[in-house]
């Protein structure tokens, strides 16, 4: 076995594969199209090829890595390798991913839930590095989370925990992708961004409006822009953004006194416009003592913050980080 | 050492020691007005007197017993036994109420949050046997929450963690203690219900007003009372409390998927009124998964739930439970 680990990213638009050193750096990532592998078959030839790819170019065979880890957006067995189920990605029922993955590449692989695997990176080598608990936010068109509790991921009895998005905040407010109302996602996902981005244009936003005729539609980053070049409407959506994620933020912090809290996503981009009003609120809102022991900050991973975090997983799981433990994966 | 340890139930009316053995039956209790013991001299006299008594009664000396765990409504720091600030109660700034109560009873004494301890004592004794990650409300005048995760108390970074009551699920919404708008505690506390009440005597309930005339005011009791008869605006009341509760409960689960959830506090005495509308709320608003995983459980400690919490976080912190393990106090 090699100090060599590969971490699979199965987002929307990409399947992302990087391969990573045991002090976590990054030596070179492949990108495959989920639309070409989307469904367990493709999905799982997508992904031995790049794998093969990335553990050629190392000079090695598949069989010589530490283990793969793969970050899947939906219902994970982690401990059995089992896909239930995927957001918004049919034809994954129960699919024993490991074991299929690591028959084929004879090395260990490793499943888990993508936004877990965020948590994972973000504590062990970005911006939680040294956290006691730590809790994750994916803020994008949906609102991900994954916990680190205690310094270890927590993942509830059946897997699902960390579904921070779909904790109702505002009763009988905004309908939400899962069919209830009020829940975060509704309040801060794209969708509502992209509501109060419509409302601001109402309002008169004459640079978002130019922007928008210019890219084709309205995008959330181009709100951000228009607020950033000073537009007052575009600057209210991201303060009104701002405290609705303080009253989530403020709502986990009662609950579980983390000492760091992590955005991460595309909309995290927007860090300067939401901020000052999501830190108000939270302020406001957090009781004293859990309050003053929070710190929020961006994530510092970026892209490479799941294909981490599955490697990450993938040392936990099966032994040998980069902090002096040893390695003994199950399938060497 | 002996099997025996006591635990101590620092609550809003008196103050409960109860004598428990290896096995978590409570021998003998004793009550002191917490109107006598309040301030931190007069509890540690209040408190030693008891203990005393309590251990005389068995026969030993109090530096025969394993330990003694207090539960006390407010911020602890249960590391270093120190009661940051009470709930309700002034005069408790950073009391290193473990270190003077041991001194004095030449035995190890452990401090926590008391609702962390019904948590701990339902875990271990109560409805929550058994469970994996197990949640615990405290349903009174607050909402009271203790989080056991992966079968470990999960007290957070600063020991504040579980304020379940302070999760705000109704932005805008009613009033809360806190100061905040629509939390938990707003919605299903004792105030609230007593509001619904009103409403409902207002709505014509001919019931509740005799029992409101014959016992001089409206409390929670009465209402059950009266719904328990069949009066149908009553049973109104414990619905939408059952509602409320039900969104609660539902962001709960979500989050953090436990298997257990346990209701206890007077409250939940009220258990046949309020919990189908709960479930309904509960099973339409959680997530298929997390949602079928759980199950809500009325808490079956009733009144010895702080006390015997109080003993098995002596036996968890010193060692020395009636599950096989060895003694081993601190101060022994």
């Amino acid at each position: 076995m090699t100090r060599w680990t590969v971490g699979v990213d199965f987002g929307g638009t990409n399947i992302k594969c990087g391969i990573v050193d045991s002090r976590g750096r990054v030596a070179r990532t492949l990108s495959v199209p989920t639309s070409q592998c989307a469904m367990p078959r493709a999905f799982i030839d997508g992904v031995a090829r790049a794998v093969n790819t990335l553990a050629r170019g190392r000079g090695i065979r598949t069989s010589q890595l530490r283990g793969v880890g793969i970050g899947a957006p939906g219902l994970i067995d982690a401990a059995r390798g089992i896909v239930h189920s995927l957001v918004n990605v049919p034809g994954w029922h129960d699919v024993p991913l490991a074991r299929r993955l690591s028959a084929r590449l004879r090395a260990p692989v490793c499943v888990e839930n993508d936004a877990n695997l965020v948590a994972l990176g973000e504590y062990r080598f970005g911006a939680g590095r040294g956290a006691h608990s730590l809790l994750c936010l994916t803020l994008g068109t949906g609102v991900g989370g994954g916990l680190v509790c205690d310094g270890r991921l927590y993942r509830g009895v059946s897997g699902s925990a960390g579904e921070i998005g779909h904790m109702v905040v505002d009763r009988g407010g905004a309908r939400c992708g899962c069919g209830r109302r009020g829940c975060l996602e509704a309040l801060v996902g794209t969708a509502a961004i992209l509501r109060l981005g419509r409302q601001a244009l109402r309002l008169g936003s004459p640079k978002l409006r130019a922007l928008v005729r210019r890219e084709g539609r309205l995008m959330p980053r181009l709100i951000g822009r228009a607020a950033r070049s000073g537009e007052m409407q575009a600057q209210r959506v991201w303060q009104e953004i701002g405290r609705r994620l303080g009253i989530g933020l403020a709502n986990l912090v009662n609950l579980l006194n983390p000492d760091c809290i992590v955005l991460g996503g595309g909309i995290a981009n927007n860090w300067s416009s939401f901020y000052p009003a999501m830190m108000k609120t939270l302020r406001a809102d957090a009781m004293d003592v859990p309050g003053r022991a929070v710190r929020v900050l961006r994530g510092r991973l970026g892209d490479e913050a799941g294909i981490l975090g599955a490697a990450v997983l993938v040392w936990d799981e099966l032994g040998g980080t980069g902090r002096g433990t040893r390695g003994g994966g199950k399938a060497q």
